[in-house]
């Protein structure tokens, strides 16, 4: 059995903790290990082989190191340069495990998605197996707590227990039809999670979209294989149909089979379903932070600094470096249409946090001026940034921990803590951690124009090259 | 006559914005100009007098500086080491007018109130004059608009027209009282602001708190005059009973008349208060700043970065530096309980804000972190910091912008925009601002030690000494 780990997303309903270039499945939002690294504690156990990811070409790094971090296997990293929907993004995932010499059963996960029963769950996908491993398509339906409105729902063929036949799937319902479901039983909410053979999806999927088929088998037959990645071919995927698996295969294949989970799921698809999901105080409060509450009930707080609430209930407030909602709890829907309007205007906001995430470390932009930036950088051990200059500022750095080795112009030196250097307008430089702690030194940008495309590179470890952050 | 302002609030009932160091009346809450200032504009073509302003001691710079910025001819700034209430504050000031060799009126007016009608006012005072040189002690009384519980009433004498004699003040009513007052007429509220011949004050309060009296002589004869500053006795202050000039005297003497008063007046004791004076859209938000709001109605949001409200009515949200509070608007009163809770676990967040005022400039700590801190320093054209060393912690500066004059030990050294220069542990130095616009540098300090309080000062031109910041 192989894991699936969909990463695509670039979820923006948990903004603004959750951005573009940094979204919520590589948060820690619920515990201590982020989403993408506890959807692999959850199923490495039951696999041992390497997972296959399919993200967005941006996130590559993110994938990468969050994996690392928790040990997982080297995975096989399927990049996409544009998103088009689950069912391309299982074929081309079908493909690599083909690719790589076998047909596992393929375990697809959405990694963004909260299992707080995880023996419940490994023990669901055993169930699964002997029927996929049969040839069919099975699918984990969520047992209903609740008539929601939000999710679509399976219906099962027949009353037993265990995999059964799918009998169709509908719609997100209505209340009062959520409310027959519920009643009624059979019915199950549509978890996104799979079980099939990599042949099978793709021969159900040739069936009825060979579109879909054609346009992956070109993408990634072309695809440039570089180092843990691989990079799909950007015209013929983009060429792509997008679709669902659920419209594309589930609904319209005889194979199609369902079992019934109890497996403490959630999608964490908004502020309230994370209130939903995070321990609360007596008073119904989910805090996250330095936060003081007075007479407020059934809130949710994640602070970065210090947030005081003064007799608020059913309320969500998000204070981040550079953002701070707050949102009545049954209101957070409306969260998209602050994230189009900033998109609209094209603020920041919508893709990037304040610190911003680069392969060898990040940067942080703590005060800005006219005609002046201040940054603090990390750089992690071993990490080298581009060797770059800049046409329109000057930058001086002072280190305050670790060792920065320093290239500027034909000299080459190394600082520690409490030094500093100073890079002229115009002149080649790049930054270096030759050490095995985090080096952070604080960088002072002087200039008419900061922007960040303000660079050139000259060479860059990590493949990036020309103008451009 | 000479205006006399009382500004020796530190109220915290607008925290997070007002901090002890820095409150409400040297805020621009309403308009450009700070509430102290807009004071002073409202009363000084009344009058063509220099103020007398009595203020905590540690607002001194605030005062003489923010008076300055609005052209008020120099000012007699009254610096009481503790707050005693208004009836010592009123007496000092009294004895400061008699001791400039006159007997004037005395328009005692509180610095952190709203006046919207400023014509009106002005008026009012003016038919006031005749009986206050008469001898009367004349209270201005609002007349009521709604049945508030907030304020003292004050009952006049008849229902005739203009200055009247006062028959009771009466305190704070329930609300059925309030209802009656405001349906019965004649009961006004009780505003702080009074006008009375300087030596009919000290008179009456002679009558009545005798020892008031002899306090505030001692403590005014006993005074330090250090330029502008007079500098009351600290312990023959502190000896002196608190009590306000209601209780003290007008709630005593024949003399007290009451003038009412339509002048759009408004005490801004508290957030909602502050959401009254505030010109609101036509979904009645009030906001300040950077603010999206979507489906969001009665609301007041101070913004210092972006601010997203979603689905949000009667909601008071001030997002600050390093505090955020988000209240609901009929709940403001509690915030004192989020103050009151600040102030036992001794957190910065009551006294300061992250940029700390200081008479040369200021100083921002943008970014902290282990062993290391960046602040963002300006300082005034002609300003000089006191000739200083720190035992545990060097400096870097790096000058965006203006010119720095450094004294580093036996060396003194100009610095333009992008230059920078090292201050190392135990070096006696000093910064200067020797140009004519604003220094701006960046400060990155590095050390085992960061505390305000690791500097010794050899010389100082604000007559700063020893230790502490």
């Amino acid at each position: 059995m192989r894991p699936v780990l969909l990463s695509g997303g670039s979820g923006t309903r948990l903004w603004p903790l959750s951005r573009e270039a940094y979204p919520k499945q590589f948060l820690p939002l619920v515990g201590e290990q982020t989403m993408l690294q506890a959807t692999w504690e959850r199923v490495g156990p039951l696999s041992g082989q390497a997972p296959i990811v399919v993200a967005n070409e941006s996130h590559r790094f993110l994938v990468a190191e969050q994996l690392r971090q928790v040990g997982a296997p080297v995975p096989r990293i399927l990049l996409e340069p544009v998103g088009r929907n689950t069912a391309p993004a299982i074929a081309v995932a079908a493909m690599q495990a083909l690719a790589d010499g076998d047909d596992p059963l393929l375990l697809v996960l959405p990694s963004d998605h909260v299992v707080a029963n995880v023996d419940a769950f490994r023990a669901a996908v055993r169930e699964a197996s002997p029927a996929a491993a049969g040839g069919a398509l099975v699918t984990f339906g969520i047992v209903p707590t609740m008539p929601e409105t939000g999710f679509g729902y399976i219906e099962a063929d027949g009353a037993a227990n265990g995999v059964r036949h799918v009998k169709r799937f509908v719609e997100k319902p209505d209340s009062a039809t959520a409310q027959r479901y519920l009643d009624a039983g059979g019915y199950y909410w549509n978890s996104g999670m799979f079980l099939f053979r990599a042949s099978r999806v793709l021969e159900e999927l040739a069936r009825f979209r060979p579109d879909v088929v054609a346009a992956c088998r070109s993408a990634f037959d072309s695809a440039k294989r570089d180092g843990d990645f691989v990079r799909l071919e950007a015209d013929a995927f983009a060429a792509c149909p997008s679709d669902s698996i659920d419209y594309a295969v589930m609904e319209r294949t005889d194979a199609a089979m369902v079992l019934p989970v109890d497996i403490g799921w959630n999608d964490v698809g908004s502020w309230s379903a994370l209130w939903d999901v995070t321990e609360r105080d007596a008073q119904g409060n989910a805090h996250h932070g330095d936060v003081i509450a007075v007479d407020s009930r059934n809130s949710y707080a994640y602070a970065t600094k210090l947030v005081a609430l003064v007799g608020v209930d059913d309320l969500v407030v998000v204070d981040t470096d550079d953002a701070v909602l707050v949102a009545r709890k049954d209101k957070v829907q409306q969260v998209k249409d602050v994230v189009a309007q900033l998109k609209a205007a094209q603020r920041t906001q919508v893709a990037l946090h304040r610190e911003v995430h680069r392969p060898w470390g990040s940067y942080d932009s703590v005060d800005v001026g006219d005609g002046f930036q201040v940054k603090r950088i990390k750089v992690k051990p071993g990490a080298s940034l581009s060797l770059q200059s800049h046409a329109h500022r000057a930058e001086h750095w002072i280190v305050v921990r670790g060792v920065a080795r320093v290239t500027r112009n034909d000299d080459v030196y190394d600082l520690r803590a409490n030094e500093s250097t100073y890079i002229p307008i115009g002149a080649k430089h790049r930054l270096e951690n030759p050490g095995t702690q985090m080096l952070e030194l604080i960088e002072v940008q002087s200039g008419a124009y900061l922007g960040e495309d303000d660079i050139v590179r000259y060479d860059d470890v990590y493949g990036r090259t020309g103008n451009g952050a």
